[in-house]
């Protein structure tokens, strides 16, 4: 027997809606290419994102056509993340960090049939503009009438807007219905789509604004640093309206000094973004004061936020960090470690130590973790294993591929590649991804544990630690560290630095100091260069 | 095209699985019969509430049946609101202060197999059990073995479950099976049944944790003064688990005194209940000083927060009020008012006058007012109308009815039966429901603001307004008045009182002394009766 209960699709267009009826008057503050600040509502934009989605439509664009973005963070940016989904068509973000033949490659595989591009981009996007001939049309925006630009079969944003109205019914009347795409910039083998549904995308921003999650109120002002074009800005651009949230928007200024102005001037309460920026955001703060303890939430995620950085932030400039998880493949929120109430009594420097985990699975988000035989290992604090999850914003298979069993198990778990602990209360620690792991004698060492280890050191700008071939022991690590202009930092320090801190094993064969640690486009360590570097003798 | 994310139900299930992984340790509280307090955790009932599930199997529960629970709220019925939906029935909570026929009338028309029955309430089912004769079991429930009862094939809880065991699987497969309900205590024609889904109950479980709802986190600690017979104590043992909260249950000690004593001993963040007991219990911590700050936020709903009442706990007891409305048809959470950012820096007269309207709509909960005829009517905060509202934790039809055109409009959405205004951002104020408003020489009277307006006179306690029929305007209001114990409270200075607030026209025609207001027995004030009162001649 089913419930008597209305059969009301979870869509997109329902969280513009509300935004449109309950929080019109919301601002959404862009950083423009001057350096202006542009500031809109909910409100403004709701006829405008309806014009657009209408327009979609008269250019031809048919229910579950890919339309492509090629922006940074701006307010069109965010409506074209409700006027695309709103014509029934998939807003695909294109990642502009990646090499030219990726993006070539993306753009085909998606099969995009409008992309979108922000003025300042236009140069980037030539450089591959011939190998995507099936794109029908490219739409400026940020950019004057008449740019000069190889790109053919060119439109205008405002134009768009402008030769439309706003008398138009959302297409988005199923909640099953593709929503939005982001390819993974797998560090192996072609990029992957990861095709998000409208349930998925509003069940996802309802996650988020719970208050055990990000916690996102009428009251907070929204500074996503994270991209618009990596798993669509881990969500904010959906859950801001939802809670009635103000947006600030960096647009493409997202270097320390505007991003710490903005901040200041804002009053912005909740940032997120990865931990280099957060790094670099630290420096800069450091170097030229600003008032940032306006932030009651710095959210970091992407990759693990070193121990030392988030002691920095909470102890010196009264930002309180909020360490999170989360993969492309899962919208991508999969825990957040928000102190319990009985841990707000520990020191600091033991609240610190639980900090520095990826904390707890969100409501929606199952975890387990297992052995290389695929058996389940015990909450136990200590087993290491592969992270498997499941739940209603993780995928079940990529954008036309056969679901393989290196990602997907038999009973339909998506196999995250991290290698984690999880203790008996479900707090997560990251060792590692499955393909960085030290083998070393029949013993794993955790790469990622030993860089935070390494970068405890407060000589030491930013560290990683790779495998390398070793007769004896099969693999040892290795680690590149970029030392902090004007120290004398050696690499017997650092062994002495670790020598309290690690296991005797997991020392580091050699250290080499390096200027800079490749990273991906999304601002990870590129582990996968640093090891063909080393393979091929440039490191040393 | 279809996204491609997990086909993963929203069943209530994984609420107890993720609070059973992450919020194991977390407590939950009953104030037992003798006034002791019993503590379990998550973690501890997780088995418990498998082994009832499977133990309803045995005794022939199948998919869809209805199985009824007669009982306060305490952990074992925390537990069967698991174990019944868990077993893939429907949790039926009877409203114990309904009079016996009405109850005989729910449990035949539901059809209820089993039904689990506090100890203390045997004396109060027996008196309609013969008229239930197709009610196969009943469970006993905090009563001692061999207890004297008139109850036909009698069980006891501890014994289902210790005869049973935990190797379980959740029946619950798919989420637009129905998981609950609850009959409306309706003032005309029979009662009549909202039949949630697993579906709906998660996700209006997901809505209450928004930051911008209730807010519930893990460092709450909840009472739910509200029954767990009376829309699933408005979803919190459903949202506390999911968000990690702690839960403080009053079992059957409702009294002021047990509460505030409850509050402050447990030091109780979140209390949600009606005005009425909210009202006693400041009475009661006035009389008796208790430190209740400890309240965050006190929900009041099921009827309006008089703007006195919430003035005194927030100037006085240093309580914040959470004024929020709702109905059993919508699970029941409709709208909150949490007030705006802009709103904070306002005297607090002014937020106050803002308090005493029931908020803006959540997300997930569409709203529209119409006239008479059917017509859309502007959000001007002048326009009254009744009130419509869509979404997917609200009913589309009652149990065993056909979809009648008094409830549902022709294009689903379903008709409140409260006369509202609405502001331009959405700030709903209820003025009174369609049956009680006073029409007035072709005006509208709203009794539920005349109501509020007397009440805050000092010497008032209650008052309740009702039309009654005049041979010239055709409806007049009568004002019945509790006094404030001791007072010398006239007719006069209530007319006094009243003229500088309300227009001429609106000064009730009578004001009547009595010693108390009638209620419903969800504590409404209960105006059929006082109009059946009057027009008796009772009242006078």
């Amino acid at each position: 027997m089913f419930g008597l209960m209305q059969d009301y699709p979870l869509t997109i267009d329902r969280i513009l809606e509300h935004a449109r009826h309950v929080h019109s008057r919301q601002r959404v503050m862009t950083l423009l290419p001057d350096g202006s600040l542009h500031t809109t509502t909910y409100g403004e934009m709701y006829p405008r994102i309806k014009r657009l989605a209408k327009a979609l439509v008269k250019l031809g664009v048919e229910p579950g056509d890919r339309v492509a973005t090629f922006a940074w963070n701006t307010y069109q940016h965010f409506e074209l993340y409700y006027a695309i989904p709103g014509a029934g068509a998939v807003c695909h973000t294109l990642n502009l960090r990646l090499f030219p033949d990726q993006l070539a490659y993306i753009v085909n595989h998606a099969d995009d049939k409008i992309v979108f591009i922000d003025g300042t981009l236009i140069p980037l996007y030539e450089r591959f503009a011939d190998q995507t001939p099936n794109v029908q049309h490219y739409v400026l925006m940020n950019a004057p009438k008449g740019v000069e630009t190889k790109l053919p079969n060119v439109l205008y944003y405002e134009d768009l807007i402008a030769g439309s109205d706003d008398d138009f019914e959302w297409r988005s009347t199923d909640e099953r219905m593709a929503a939005g795409m982001c390819y993974t910039s797998g560090t192996t083998g072609d990029p992957k789509g990861a095709l998000y549904s409208h349930r998925s995308t509003v069940l996802h921003a309802m996650a988020a604004n719970q208050m055990s999650v990000l916690g996102i109120g009428e009251r907070d002002v929204i500074l996503p640093v994270v991209p618009m074009f990596h798993v669509m800005a881990w969500g904010i651009p959906y859950a801001a309206p939802m809670a009635g949230a103000a947006l600030a928007m960096p647009g493409p200024h997202l270097k320390p000094e505007p991003l710490a102005n903005l901040i200041e001037s804002q009053r912005v309460t909740i940032a997120a973004g990865v931990p280099t920026i957060w790094n670099a955001l630290y420096q800069e703060v450091k170097a030229h004061a600003r008032d940032i303890s306006c932030v009651r939430s710095l959210v970091v995620g992407g990759s693990a936020m070193p121990r030392s950085l988030t002691a920095a932030y909470e102890s010196e400039l009264g930002v309180n960090v909020l360490h999170a998880w989360g993969m492309t493949e899962m919208s991508p929120i999969g825990t957040v470690n928000i102190l319990r109430a009985e841990q707000e009594s520990l020191d600091q420097e033991a609240r610190w130590d639980i900090k520095a985990s990826q904390g707890i699975p969100v409501f929606g988000v199952e975890v387990r973790i297992v052995d290389e035989e695929g058996r389940e290992l015990p909450w136990d604090g200590q087993s290491m294993g592969e992270l498997q999850v499941r739940g209603p914003w993780i995928i079940k298979q990529y954008f036309k591929r056969d679901v393989a069993p290196e990602s997907f198990t038999a009973d339909g778990w998506f196999r995250t590649g991290d290698v984690v602990t999880l203790d008996p209360d479900g707090l997560m620690t990251i060792k590692d991804r499955t393909k960085d792991l030290v083998k070393s004698g029949g013993e794993w060492i955790s790469t990622v544990e030993l860089e935070s280890a390494i970068m405890g050191h407060p000589d030491v700008l930013e560290a990683a630690v790779i495998a390398v071939p070793d007769a004896r022991w099969s693999e040892r690590p290795l680690a590149a560290v970029v030392a902090r202009p004007g120290s004398n930092l050696t690499e017997q320090a650092i062994m002495e630095y670790l020598s309290t801190r690690v296991a005797k094993f997991w020392l580091p064969d050699r250290v080499l100091f390096v200027t800079e640690i490749p990273k991906t486009s999304v601002g990870k360590f590129d582990k996968k260069t640093l090891r063909r570097r080393y393979a091929e003798g440039e490191l040393s």
